[in-house]
């Protein structure tokens, strides 16, 4: 039987309010809810979820530089960045793992600003508007990606 | 037990050549292949589905019309009709069941007109890049939205 | 006494659901009313009113190229076609009688890809945001240019 | 039966020329016989039409704050202040009544700059290129709007 | 002690509606109460200050000329005219005293058009969305400039 | 000998009209006309000429997609199409035969909106403006092409 | 010998101030100057020249429309309204005159929003930068137009 | 008596350096100096502030999250980070207390890009260009929305 | 029999590179037997080719200038001063005879910029990316448009 | 009494063909006219005018060069390089004498790419649309600036 | 002898991936070679190199803040904040040193996106697609603007 | 020993004022100053510097063109062509040698029209703003990428 394979979930700016900030835009899930899902989902995937948020765009580049040799996928909601990071693209697109952006909201029905993403560009799959649930989503890509 | 939700699975142009046309960008999956996969998932969450291909922007609205009262929720890959058509758009708004756009490639990382989509703004969800997959992660995303 | 003048009323994508689709937009009045109600003040202007709606764009040049012989004014809610034909455009400035534009809602109130129309620039007239009405006084703008 | 209701009938900048300007563009019909026109079709329907143009902006919002009280509902032709006027587009956004905006000529077919009005976005409905006759349709929508 | 020094407070068009104007947007305060509580301040501050409303550009130009001399700062609301009025900008910069905006409003929070004014790039300073308190505000940014 | 190679002529939308729409933009010469030389000249360059027109971008798509095996290339006359369909040029550029795109006018030399042609990025060659000589051009491009 | 040629010279807002304002941008001659200097060379030109000047763009207006009858060329600084009036060039356009547009400074080295001018576009002819001297230039192309 | 209500005051980065750099566009005041300020017109005012700078985007976010449950209202001067932050402005739009943003410099009046704000979209109010005295401007805003 | 008409054939910047340059983009034929081909395809429809090339754009003009007495009709492959050079747009513009623009490569899908040619809008017609054989039916074009 | 002070007056691309060009936009004066009537006007007002024309803009700027050491002011119409030439516009900016730019036709009533000039943007003063009488109204100008 | 001058080389975001990070992009030089080299060679030329590399902008900027006082001048690589951070503009911008912007790859021939610096409208000096070669140049530049 | 390497040093319009224009943007070091330093640095680097500049484009070009055969690297500084000349971008993208291009001033701290290149992107590398400097730089670019 195979090892899990590492995978890093990377939550951005804000996403540490889930649940609390505009529950009818992004649910009453909290964070935690969404990690500990994903943990479970991942297991039945052959997955091992790392979990991280952060508000510092620093941060959250480290992680992903860890991607490099550590884990073989990352699931990421870039927040507020999505729409502004070259650097947090940049770190992105160094790595050679699958990369599953992920919004909980339907960002292409909000303001014009969150129509483009710095990310997307060099992201493997995109999904937005699917609630939580989007990270479970994006977690099976990222199997299907990487195989068994 | 309940009986099966219906969904409408609706191709749009081109996608007839699934797997004929340009394999590196779409793959080499077969269109009747994605159908029978949809149907086999759906028949698990409890949906039945019923798909359908047209390359005629009527055809797609006629019979999105059909969910005003037939289907409980609609997953659709617009082709290149998504960064064209306002009438498929409208269509699309008018029926008061979930909505799940799907892209078999990631259309961010290709041309700029293909960035933006008439019908993400009036979507429930948007799921690019995931390839064959994305369909079934679209279904996913209408039976947790319609609930059991 | 003069025979009444042909006059062709052409209805667009998804003008078939009107009175199901978004009510507060659109009104409860059925296209099947609309036809009705433009017969009798059609009438009384010494107008015939032909009436067809389609949702295929293909449908609806081909009606505008009988307008070439067989009608001596054409009344046109394009619906979504309104803002991304060229083609349908081009047939109406093919044909050589008054071209009159309707839009139920008003456009210019809407999203901003509705402000925009193909067809307004090769248009005698145009009216928007009377409701239903909008139909009666395109005919009456038809009578008085093609007159008595 | 009804007293007639009281409709404002506002002329912007130049119109005081119709008949005289460009008459292949314009008509050869003068503001006085539009006027005349105006209250005889007024009278018909049940409004009593009350005709003013000015060449000043101020005197055109003037008039339209008089419309917070003493008009049940507003004809507008803003002439070139329809592109240029957010001060015109405030006032007539201020009043409780029915805007009615009106252009002699297709506004859409001439320059680019005509393309677009800041009236446009906060009134009832929109008549261009009708010739004068608009403002008799724009009569009739507005005595729709506001009932017998 | 010192004479107060004299404050030109000048309104554009509508301004003369507060109060009775879409109160969820600008309160129901009138504008002579604004004039009031202005005089008030103003006193406390050493400031004698003259209030003008006016729906026409050249009287609000004709007014700030008067400030080339007699006056020892400006408080403008320029209404609609902010995002249009060269002219008004024009004769704000060819004065020699202080200029303060306000818009009782958020501007920056409502239609695009109004995140651009003509006078912001000349004045000393721009107050916006503080409500009516924005005037004396206002004030006190004049009295801080032009020192007791 | 060589067996002559398929060629297909696609029309689209108001191509139909030909010889009857705007002579002085498009000459006097019809579809008809411009069929028959084409395969009169296509007999000389050894190709098989087959001719269809349609107002219907559907029609259009699925006579594309029969040159995936039965066309050895194609010429394109897109009509208002050109600018507006991605789901057509989706078509062309799925087919792997040479694509030469042809237009009656200049259309560089008339609306700004004609400027543009979602086509022309994957065709093979574009004529523009040598009337219906263009499809003759066209011909020899495609047996240039193609060889012998 | 001729009767002189009566030539509107027309100043809009804020020209009042000439020789007031910014003396580095406009210089020191005041508008009294400028005026008697446009008169004497006018006299030698055979043109009676009567100049007025406004703030507010109705007044201009009016009196431009005396030169649909009165007058045989304009010369006319529009000031600010340049920039944004199309009420003041739909009247200069509707005269049936010269119209020659005199800035005292080179807007084109200006702010962008000086760069581009409404009333360009339909006066016989520009002239920018070249000081007061301007008017009597403008002058002459009025001569140069009107003959003799 | 109440307990004075506790306000964030946050100033972004290189506020730091206030009173070092640039002292033309900023003035001499240092950081400690407007924190006094602020701290001793809040206390008049029944506020209690709490005064921080960060040159770290994240840090900034995470102040911003302590206002969901401990402060009642926040000055902001996101420096830079005004035109680039949609986290900032997402952490700031998700707290249920007034914001009023503050720039030291009149904003309008410097480099185009400093002309748009993504914090200003949902401030409560915005205030430029009243150098240092701004932040006090700010705080008698912050008092006026939450009341005594 | 007729006399042969004369034909000018300008080769702009950089085509005496031809079949050094890009062999990839542009073929390996050179100029020379670029020149051959037309003169002998010219002699077969009547013409006289006297074919130009020069990097210099003064020469380039000088060279349109003779046709307007010297040459029947003028090809043009402009290189690089197809999207740059209104200078040679107004010398083309200025003659009386059939223009035709070539580009041997397809320019639409090249790099943006090449995407707008200043001389399509005054040219008879344009031919783009029928490699070499691209002037053979430009001389095509000119020969139909003299007529014999 | 003074010795003439030099004035050099360069003609740009296509000025040549002054006269038999495009008579209806640029009228039947010759070049050689031009600069007959420039001298003589310039002996009048105390100038030796230099005329010469290329349709080189090296040739162009070569005698701008000169303009450093040898004239005292520049009467330049750039033609098509006016649009599209910084080279030339570094060179005028280069030296140290007046620049009046002149165009005979008014281009601002033509293209739209004829709207901006690079030269205008350090010129002295621009002259549009005055026919050829702008060249003697630019050498009044170069008079009024240099002085006797 | 002078003391060596000290330098900060300040490296951005995802720069610690040098060496490993695209190597056809960015070489497989580490960014400890690049500081070793720019010690060295900055000691031949005076300078005392002190080098940083942080993802974090706060950090950075913290740094930049130090060369107020602490040193000579500044090498920067901002890596993806170039095109986003205008905190780091401002921050480069406070300090009265020399600042010389490296780009190890040319970002001129890359996404549109990083044609535009926010750095470089402040800068000296620009340096972009020399390698890491860059860096020394970026050197002696400083070298010569400090002087011995 | 080698042979020194044939470097081009080429000079677009205007440099040859070096010194002598605007000295406090260009500085006051001559041409001549320019090349001979160039030569020296070159010998150094095992170069031979060929030193040219023209105000010709066409000059340039065919300069450029010696190239393809007798140059192992270009140093470019295309003044003003910079940003507006494809044709010379065309001959250097068509040279198999490495390019650098440099500007003496920093064009990116100049006017907007400054900030694109057509150089930059087909040049290896680009130096601006470091002065004459710049130059003896590029040569070390060269020098560094065409080796011993």
């Amino acid at each position: 039987m195979h090892e899990p394979r590492p995978v890093l979930l990377l939550h951005g700016p804000n996403l540490n309010l889930l649940g609390r900030r505009e529950p009818d835009v992004y649910g009453s899930t909290t964070l935690a809810d969404v990690d500990e899902r994903a943990r479970t989902l991942g297991a039945e995937l052959g997955l091992r979820v790392d979990a991280r948020q952060s508000n510092h765009e620093g941060v959250l580049i480290d992680a992903v530089h860890e991607a490099m040799t550590d884990f073989a996928g990352v699931v990421v909601n870039p927040g507020g960045l999505t729409h502004t990071s070259v650097a947090l693209r940049d770190a992105l697109a160094a790595i050679p793992v699958p990369v599953v952006e992920v919004h909980i909201s339907n960002v292409h029905a909000r303001e014009e600003f969150r129509h483009h993403s710095y990310v997307s560009g060099i992201a493997t799959a995109v999904i937005a508007g699917a609630g939580t649930l989007g990270y479970e989503l994006a977690l099976r890509v990222v199997a299907d990606r990487i195989g068994p």
